[in-house]
């Protein structure tokens, strides 16, 4: 530890970010727990259980574990860019940790630190802390934005729209079937979250995974020793050392391009209701532009989208680090843990910002009902196939909905009332066929039924 | 159907693939069970039992659901070149296919075809098709893949090898472990294929997701109807169309994706472990050269590993898929038709490949042992260092190893040897601590702990 | 060749791909370039050059040249299928196909097939071969694509439209700037294209890349025979075997993901401007629904923006193919030759799209002009600002326009009227500052400048 | 600007980055040219450009722009932190940094800050700042790279060694061949990077990239104002504002990438030829373990292959970006900020790796001729084949040698000595064609020819 009692002023670190490019992610839960520091932290954490459970298991005196404990109980302690210049060396920032641990512990308990253990042990361990303590307060915000989208739900089970397929007007639906689709996803990306949060393992196996080094420290039978390491940082006990068994990281990194995809596709569907021409949604803040007062951008719903545009990517590259050579990869590894925090700390932000767009969310029925009569009533046409068709015969139906859309667009005129000018259909009531507001089918139906889902 | 009862001559389709560029996947299970004759069957299982569930619940009469079933039997008589260029008008193959079949039907019953249904519809449960019957025929190679590494891991599990980290020799290990992990994570990527595989859901919706059709036509209660068509494929009753809730594509992406990282670890260390100057295990097969008689190529790990470079891109590419505007998005879902495929082909090859490759793997424990003698005896370094500091104190201990550590590369002699001319050790019996193969700690233990896994 | 005078009927040939699910290239030009078809052949034409080259150098009979040529003109002779089943055996089709090639050609010049080659350099030749044919035929699509946008840019220079940023309305522009930036990115695209596809090499190295086999078989100077080998192909000598220096793989990557992007930006701005409520463009085609006759769907530009969301993800499998261990890895090589192709294909496909796209669209200035009144004449606020602050002083100027734009939205009234009523301004001639079309800025010029360039 | 003159002890940023999980870039040259505080400098620095360009042109007041240029100059005067924090806002932290240095130019000047231009003007042409100062940085380490190449290719021009294809054995080449390759690779990233480098162009065009907001603000020519912008720059003037024509963005992403990868292929070439049993090359440092004194990892080619595995996924996010809609998209935009900026310190970091790898290399040409004799001599079967068919016809030469090459390995002997066995070669001299060192056909001479590229 080079000067762990004086902190280096902000303006000695030129290199250091604070998240001026990262408006997605600064200042959310998520960006706080996996910072350097919360890295810094969980890497102590780590060193410390290993050190208490080898005192639990007999393998080290019980002032030992206290003594690491209580140095390990301080990351401010310890002077992180020294240890990020450090890592270069051994290509890891736990070696230069170790030092700085173990002679700030001092005699005589300092030869406990780290003692059996791969730098590969702590730094997985941490990363599996960080992943859990991200996701403790990233799952919050998806429950904040799974209520809200269950009240925009229910609030607007009947509330008609358009429904739009390749941009276009193809028939009605209801809003709140669309936040129960919204919400859907989330409760989706809630249960795989959990899942994998559950399951996040410690990793412990020494120099190559078989644990030779507790044995020859005294260790009787080694196994045992990972899953009190685990028990000590409320993680899983892993069957077999991980270092190359990336299962847990492929989980994360695939469970997290699925929320921000998720919440991606929310995004996506604000910002083409919000577009001016729409304007069926708006979000409830909305970023203000001072040279443009009528601009209000959708600025929650930009920066969710911009976080599932790149997670996938990520993700992609922590699959690729599955094939790992050896008992530990000269790349493969070290590839993983920018991208990992990347994912936590995009999605972690998503996740925040979806909360404040689903609560803020402001929804105008009048303007989805306007834009229902957008098509000259042809939005209902797929009904009035179906519904002439017994009366005139399938193709003279067909013919004649043809023509009339024609017509409708020549004239600008509405389907209905080209309808009720027909000879033949005289006498029908087509009221209730070319009412876009009665072709919304189950849509509220299906809100309801998605809204049981808890 | 242009001309269904004469299929062109191979001759004059010189735009068909066949595999050449392919040699990964060409020929296995999963190519069959994915090529355009496999989607087209499935398209029509999906039209035919979308009219069956609509007789089942009297939405139309037995006899349509008996003719289209009839004519949906036999994917030979659709022209599926014709079909895949009329594709290009809508942008999707349904389109084509429902105007073929519904021609192919004709009167009475042709109009009963896809009623109510949209092509997404269609599409989509059929891929859901392709997906479950290729993950059914990729499970059985997974499985014989980790029964053959069940057996490796047994028969090896005191087979002593060096353990290597960032490519250097670090502390023995076994054979056994080795096999284990990778049966491990083979088991990982069934058990997650299974449990993908049992959720893959129907898609049913019509126009925007509303079922509204299906009213139109008829149905009291048109959310009866997916539950049926699910149950005539064998599906699950989705509880909402995921027209743009696109999770079990997602889920597709990221086990598929897995699967192939899984198996890639298997071939990265093969090839790692086959290379000329390491030759601990060779392939059973091996590619030869005519020109080079010595070379036998581990062309399985070759080909798995070529995949496992290739799914992660595959799944990004459907993970961002997720974030789908509307109803349907223009684009987003039609990006997802090839790589879907792409990822079921190399995953199915890789799976195969891998079958063959653990079972035919040649296990060399002589080259492994002597390779445990490569560093001069430092492999037990880290062993000595413990053993050693009780008797030394931990300061002299590591001296003496550094100092003859650089002798024994000197002047090219064992450790062992060196320790023994060390007066301060004289009397401590050496044997056991300097012989790599007494030094693998728990990995015996960890592999038979690992195969109680099932 | 299994039975080179009887190609199998496609009956037989269940795995074929005929690209059912491709609409966005089957029947493009660089389909049938990138074919299973396209590929034997130049892999055929690559081996006869081979030999050519040889007899030009002295180094073979010209009679043999003349036997190997006559017997690889014909790649119907041979059984694509047959091979790429027997290409599992060593990894690649080059084996089979020499083997097939050979036994053709016969005694006594078979023994002259591929004599002191490699299979790689066969390939990779085969493959810039494949990737020259399909640039050359995508090009003249970029042409088309740019000459209709050059046609639409001047049409339109002084057609206002609103500019729109994060979804909303800023400040108006005019169409001929987006159709002139549309068409500076088709140029950017045809300018990496032509450059990458005149620096196309031919590869030749032998087993390892040294040449060392066609000195054996009696080269003075092995060195002469790449340069006379590309000559017979048309492509560039390369300065180095190139097995594992990957810059052609990597440049056709980048610059097909390039133009596939760039193409992209068109199709997305066409999406959003055709989106039901906007109207602003419209396709030519426009895919129909027989159900719904009102949707003209914009298929082109939804097929171009699919191949935009999957060609990134393919470029980067070939990045990640530069890192190639030895002088031939094993699986980097490997992965690269169906995502090339993919690429290949989606490319081109999208590029006859984007040509259909251009040349078709249909533009609407009335609507774009009655949108610029969308905002309540707020599109205009910008210009207000800079015009009202010397006349009221800036903050008092900023306070007038943010109370008039509220009520100009509140009582749905235009800015324009608002501003004429106060008695601060009375005098003051807005009707020039609160016109949207006199606020485009330098947007004729610059369109005008950018159609400069050729 | 909250508190300039009393920046934040770095205790109280506990969320900064100061590179703990990035061994493979921080403390870089380009590490400290993209920090937060290098993109702070160059958005002041465009701002100072902009009002500095308006004033040349007579739209500002030459005082405004020495206001402007004096406060711009100390970015040390702006709190990252909070401008970060501020940036969630409006989505960018140009829209605080506007706030702040008006604030702090004060009146009468204030109004000229950021006067005309919309946030991406600045936070575009910041970017290509950065990237031109990066790129600045990162040109002197691959020519250091380059340099230490040539000078080993030159070295070992006639030093045999094992080539190798798919891991095993297959002719002999020598190692200056391999350097000569690698050199190549860094010499097309430089011409790449140097071309790129000189193309960023300055980015400048008001709220949608009309220039309106110039003229309002007096320009009667707005178009003169990106090219003064860019020349106070260094930049290149761009045709047209390219907000949403990203060629710049797509153009460092594919050199980037492929600088990386290009990289990588020394890297994973490094690392192959260091494993334990091969040790054809070491790393001059090599990261040390204190257990295991043996121990030499090669840590910088550990880096640099795990930047090459990530390069690739980020370039991909970037050419995603390019199909952006609008004048400003809702995302794509958004996502392209930290990728890049991931790139270049990744590219950087990987450069600077590179440069020592490349000078620090010890090469091993002992272990490298002995390697030559793993394959019992047949590592010129090839050549064998060759030489011996005119003596004893082709179909006898392979039968002979696949016998011996058979026996070779059964009886641990080397080819040479069983050919000199066989009767029917009695008097043939092959003490040539059995020296593996003699086999290295042009290796030499293309290693010169390489070399002579400057």
């Amino acid at each position: 530890m080079t000067s762990p009692a004086v902190p280096d002023p902000a303006g000695s670190e030129p290199d250091a970010d604070t998240g001026l490019l990262a408006p997605g992610w600064t200042g959310s839960p998520a960006a706080s727990a996996t910072g350097d520091r919360a890295y810094l932290r969980a890497l102590l954490d780590a060193e410390a259980a290993l050190t208490r459970a080898q005192a639990a298991l007999g393998l080290a005196p019980a002032e030992a574990a206290d003594a690491v404990g209580a140095v390990a109980a301080d990351p401010a302690a310890f002077d992180a860019r020294s240890l990020a210049e450090r890592a270069r060396d051994g290509g890891n920032p736990v070696i230069p940790l170790v030092a700085d641990l173990t002679k700030a512990v001092g005699e005589p308990y300092g030869p406990y630190v780290h003692r059996g253990a791969t730098s590969q042990d702590i730094l997985d361990t941490a990363t599996m802390l960080v992943a859990a303590r991200t996701l403790d307060l990233l799952l919050p915000d998806l429950a904040r934005t799974e209520r809200a989208l269950a009240r925009l739900a229910a609030e607007h089970r009947d509330t008609p729209m358009p429904g739009r397929t390749l941009t276009q007007h193809a028939v009605p639906t209801v809003f709140g079937l669309k936040a129960a689709g919204w919400r859907a996803l989330v409760l989706d990306a809630r249960d795989r979250i959990t899942a994998v949060r559950d399951a996040l393992p410690a990793q412990l196996g020494g120099a190559a995974g078989t644990l030779a080094a507790f044995e020859a420290y005294g260790a009787t039978d080694p196994t045992a020793l990972p899953a009190a390491y685990a028990g000590e940082l409320g993680l899983r006990a892993p069957v077999l050392p991980w270092h190359t068994l990336r299962t847990p990281i492929a989980d994360l990194a695939g469970t997290l391009a699925f929320t921000a995809g998720a919440l991606g596709k929310i995004a996506v569907d604000v910002l083409t209701l919000s577009r001016t021409e729409t304007g069926e949604v708006a979000e409830g803040g909305g970023g203000g532009s001072s040279a443009m007062p009528h601009k209000a951008n959708p600025v929650r719903s930009t920066l969710i989208a911009a976080a599932a545009r790149r997670a996938p990517q990520l993700a992609a590259t922590l699959y690729g680090s599955l094939a790992a050579e050896d008992e530990r990869p000269a790349g493969a590894w070290h590839a993983e843990w920018e991208p990992l925090r990347d994912l936590l700390r995009l999605t972690g932000g998503a996740a925040r910002d979806a909360a404040e767009l689903a609560e803020g969310l402001r929804v105008r029925p009048d303007a989805m009902r306007a834009h229902l009569g957008r098509t000259h009533g042809l939005i209902v046409s797929e009904r009035l196939s179906a519904e002439l068709a017994p009366v005139l015969g399938r193709a003279r139906a067909r013919e004649l909905l043809t023509e009339l859309a024609a017509r409708a667009y020549a004239e600008d005129r509405n389907l209905g009332e080209l309808l009720a000018e027909v000879p033949e259909l005289r006498g029908l009531d087509l009221a209730g066929p070319t009412d876009p507001a009665r072709y919304t089918g189950a849509a509220a139906t299906l809100t309801d039924r998605a809204l049981e889902r808890r």
